[in-house]
């Protein structure tokens, strides 16, 4: 198990928390303060507030990054002081970009991250384990795909004083995570919940009845003005809220039966790369690694 | 004159923020608390820093929105109290996008202001004129364009309780600006600086000593920490900072005469779009608003 993820059963969460104060301190230990009061609304709910909040705890550094072909955001979290990163979502055509920027920022990338086994991209996961000393990749138990960590409900993927948390989000695919900050002002939803809209349910174990809970009880049940970061955006915007997408979100504001019949019926065509893109993210997007 | 904008000479500024004292609370007014020392380097400079200092001033909103054929950032900011908002280099393809993104937040839209006349695309802002009521574009004087508000170098454009403050930074064109928030912690570029890179200057009154001085003096002479969202990113950065720039942009690290040698050499395709869009872009996109 990578020392970097603290697993959610309460045994060992107690075991390692008890093990990492010790050594490096421990980010679980933080009392929680939210920086704003709850009811603030969507309108509130911006990059300053995310931003403000989690300085609670200290230096962060963020970046977003879009994949132009398939409209994927990657998203690279530091600790300012200890320059430890995590990366989420990264993507083989991107990689020397990304790896770039990780060098002239003089990070130290512990964690790649993948929301989910892809099917309109490869992640540049293994690739980059290749160029990267120490990465480690990871991904949910769930999504049948090799990784050096494999992640469940309640794991936390931690990066200096930083920490997101896992929460499983099944109903695009079996294996999907959201993985949200620890005051819940930023969750990166991959494509359980995008901007207006949410991934699709008509492959890889697709389930609109699975997707529709998750949102609803893993998404949706944080704060107003959490953040939202998608896995994707195909109209060029970045970021929204949890309370935006509870109030204009044209599929989960329906009810469960609408949001069935609408799933059911989008008709879409298959992903162009599907049948390269997932063999090849079931095994970190390269063989061998 | 816009009351939303307040001229750079003392004696009108003066004059104005005492009307404005009076009448709404002036944002001049109010002391300079940067939030963060100022010798933090490029890997502090984050989202983050520049929102918990904004949030020193009370309430923003901020969004981040993208053009995806010509690759071009518009700006929504606003004022999350009293819900007043500007856009920067709103795009005509994107112009349903953004007014849908502006309703649903509930936002009154003062003022549409580009950095320049551009060559790439069509701006919305005469077409967004004829939508909103009340909104009034800016654009610097020295564009050529017609525009409500013609910018000078110290204007400031004020949303609620919050500014930027107009740069002239004329090289990619005589008439381009930089937008600088009241706290120097970010600042909207247009093309004169671009994320490790910078606008062309072989078309539109392009000058490469010209561009090389304004980045220079204009926009390098910010706080390392403060971010840069230029107008455009080809390869899916979102973000940099002035430290970053000044650090690793491939071209104005050089010495003038490089700069000059570099710029002169670049060989670039003419803009598709630069025989319709120029003619657009000079009179806000739009005949006859």
């Amino acid at each position: 198990m990578s020392s970097a993820v603290l697993r959610g059963t309460p045994v060992r969460r107690a075991l390692t928390r008890l093990l990492r104060a010790n050594t490096e301190g421990s980010a679980e230990n933080r009392p929680f303060r939210p920086g704003a009061a709850a009811d603030i609304g969507p309108l509130r709910a911006t990059g300053r507030l995310y931003c403000s909040r989690m300085s609670l705890t200290g230096g962060l550094l963020f970046r977003q990054l879009f994949e132009l072909e398939s409209h994927t955001y990657t998203y690279l979290l530091a600790d300012t002081e200890t320059k430890e990163a995590i990366l989420i979502d990264p993507v083989l055509e991107t990689i020397d970009r990304d790896l770039k920027l990780i060098h002239e920022l003089g990070l130290n990338l512990k964690v790649a991250v993948n929301t989910h086994c892809h099917a309109d991209h490869i992640t540049s996961t293994g690739l980059m384990k290749k160029r990267l000393v120490g990465l480690r990749s990871a991904i949910s138990k769930f999504s049948g795909a090799s990784a050096d960590i494999l992640l469940s409900e309640g794991d936390k993927i931690s990066f200096g004083k930083h920490y997101l948390t896992v929460r499983e989000t099944p109903g695009h695919t079996d294996g999907c995570v959201a993985l949200v900050s620890g005051d819940q002002s930023v969750a990166f939803t991959g494509d359980a919940l995008l901007i207006r809209g949410c991934g699709r349910t008509d492959f890889q174990q697709g389930c609109p009845e699975k997707l529709y809970k998750s949102v609803h009880q893993k998404i949706f049940t944080l704060p107003d003005q959490c953040l939202v970061y998608p896995a994707h955006d195909y109209l060029g915007r970045t970021v929204s809220t949890v309370g935006e997408e509870r109030k204009f979100n044209p599929r989960l504001t329906k009810s469960l039966e609408e949001f069935v019949k609408i799933m059911n019926n989008l008709n879409l065509p298959k992903p162009k790369k599907i049948d390269t893109s997932v063999p090849a993210n079931l095994v970190c997007g390269v063989h061998e690694v």
